[in-house]
């Protein structure tokens, strides 16, 4: 396989999108992305799309031709992808393997989704469909109440809190001050989260990533083409790694770890020779507090067990010891499903190249995206470095 | 890119399945296509799926999860592709890049849609999602209206019979009673299609393909290494090109040919240094009658407009002129709308390996599956060949 980079990149503002469509948004971010890379559509030569539950949110499918269409691109090859909320993540990881298989030099990839176009509840419905519909859903299992039997049993076996839980929505909050396109741009205290409602005891409102609309795009080519092109800022994949567990909760061998972010994360670490040690910062899958605290377990930036007093202690701060979710996460700076796993990488981009500004790390050469699909069913790690001149 | 091979095939009955479940049908196809290439589950290195609206269909997204998780093949990567009704041919495509780029050996790619879920008119809508929900469906345009204007324009450009579109149906028909996982395995005739009731005018019930509960699985492996293993009965995919065009009807540049399928046929074609001549047998994306009429036009089969002519004078027929559809196509074999590329191959395989039985081909060499999505804003074209031993 040859080595692949990141040429470009575009995100909208996270936000509700009353006044946007889906298509206006993936044009968006698209057109942002070929004009960061300083390409022409006609130079883009297959475009990949992660979106998790468009037939439900839109009552559209076929999402590959639409943004190509959209985009002006036919008639270049146009793929959806769809992993649940990981829908990003895997979508890029299928671009990746496209140009490092030879078949293509230049190729976009997208993440979308437009959730506000029906009811809360009925979003919670659609987003039941990325868990077991029929043994979890079908019974009153939403997301909320899957992640709250992870957190509990967390609490139970090794002492972590509510307010360690709130710690990490406090801390993401105050990243996406700095972050221009995040839906929440104000801090928050440890005690609004314990105040806001239960939603799934122990988790409450503020301990939950939100309903967003948003898009977010690359452009991904073979890294010897970039240099060639002369291209000073790109950023190489050198690690990328895609598992899977089982759908529903009930399968797993532990409630308190992610087997899929394990695997995966093996998987990328060994591609790239390098240690959690040496990963400058991540972006890691926080759709619920807890989730942060398991990813940095399970990805070995702390031990099993102890994430939540690793956040509690400041470690997991901007320039702390292990810098997480610079861009706020899914908490603060949204999730958009499909569009997550693509952000995630976006702000990796930003954070290698020194653009990051109000929420620069120091320094940062290395970095990770980790973007989960349902309650751990696919995970998805890629680790990025800016190329060596 | 190296090349890449299938070693193994399953299909489940294409059939109103009500006693069997989404789960159960892909667990099935999947079994059957690692049983037949000799394996067991731990040889595999990666899962694709294809599947167009199991959101709507049931409730369920993440599916490349839940075809992991049932076929025990958890942790290993599992991404679901979704194109529409070509979304099991782009699954095959995205399988193949995976296999050709190094990054896996062995990769099992399946197709399935469980269809009968909802009500015909909840599938109806359902299936709008394949076009351009905003101007089409929203206004009333389902794919029977879409592709009655296809069907209209050629018969007005080209002077294209009802009778001959009739054609199309009855021949193939008469290619499923040789075919046991056909829906539809009894002859029909002219008389019976002119009486059926008009859906969508000019085209009638029997002008359209049924909705369809089915699943069907493929195991692909690099060329090289399927020679090491020994596989003497492998299909070596020589050919494997994907396109696009605009998801609505109204931004074509003609209604009576599909861009996306010159485009991919063109690259397939390029690949192999092949000629449309060449090709013995194809099975073509036969959504309704006119579909076939178009596609064997597009895919240089015969001249723009003598598709029509073509079928009547029994050029398409079993071992005539062209072979098409001999597994008696989307119309007569059944159209479970994410399986039906992947079914295609399956036959291609088939005729390949000269087991068709009582739908032979004689002296089959080279074959060709032409997958389409919505009224064709995607097309997958691929070319087979069994490997010289």
């Amino acid at each position: 396989m040859r080595s692949v980079s990141i040429i470009g990149y575009g995100i909208t503002q996270f936000a509700e999108h009353w006044e946007k469509s889906f298509r206006e948004l993936i044009a968006e971010a698209g057109t942002m992305a070929v004009q960061n890379a300083g390409l022409t559509g006609k130079d883009i030569q297959a475009i990949y799309g992660g979106c998790m539950a468009s037939g439900r949110f839109i009552g559209q499918e076929h999402i590959g031709a639409l943004i190509a269409d959209q985009l002006g691109l036919n008639p270049i090859p146009a793929t959806r992808v769809e992993a649940a909320c990981a829908s990003g993540g895997v979508a890029l990881r299928n671009a990746f393997l496209a140009v490092a298989s030879e078949a293509y030099d230049i190729v976009a990839v997208g993440g979308i989704e437009k959730m506000t176009e029906i009811s809360v509840s009925e979003a919670a419905i659609a987003l039941g469909g990325a868990g077991d519909q029929e043994t979890e859903l079908f019974h009153g299992a939403s997301f909320p109440a899957l992640y709250a039997l992870m957190a509990r049993r967390h609490m139970h076996e090794f002492g972590t809190t509510e307010e360690q839980m709130a710690m990490c929505a406090v801390k993401n909050h105050k990243n996406a001050v700095g972050n221009p396109t995040a839906q929440f741009r104000k801090e928050i205290t440890v005690e609004d989260v314990m105040q806001s409602g239960y939603v799934a005891s122990p988790l409450k409102l503020l301990d939950c990533s939100p309903i967003t609309d948003g898009a977010a795009a690359l452009i991904l080519c073979s890294t010897e083409k970039a240099k060639k092109m002369g291209f000073s800022n790109a950023i190489e994949i050198i690690g990328s790694a895609q598992a899977s567990d089982s759908l529903a909760l009930t399968g797993r061998k532990s409630l308190t770890e992610m087997t899929a972010t394990k695997v995966a994360a093996r998987d990328a670490y060994a591609q790239t020779g390098l240690k959690p040690s040496d990963i400058d910062f991540a972006e890691v899958h926080d759709c619920f507090t807890i989730a942060e605290i398991l990813a940095i377990e399970d990805l070995g930036f702390f031990k099993k067990g102890e994430g939540g007093k690793a956040t509690e202690q400041g470690k997991t701060a901007l320039n702390a010891e292990k810098t997480i979710n610079p861009s706020g996460g899914l908490k603060a700076k949204g999730h958009a499903v499909g569009a997550t796993g693509i952000a995630q990488v976006v702000e990796a981009c930003m954070q290698l190249q020194g653009k990051a500004e109000g929420r620069q790390v120091k320094g940062a050469k290395i970095g990770l995206t980790h973007n989960v699909g349902g309650s751990g069913a696919t995970c998805a790690v890629h680790i990025f470095r800016r190329v060596q001149q």
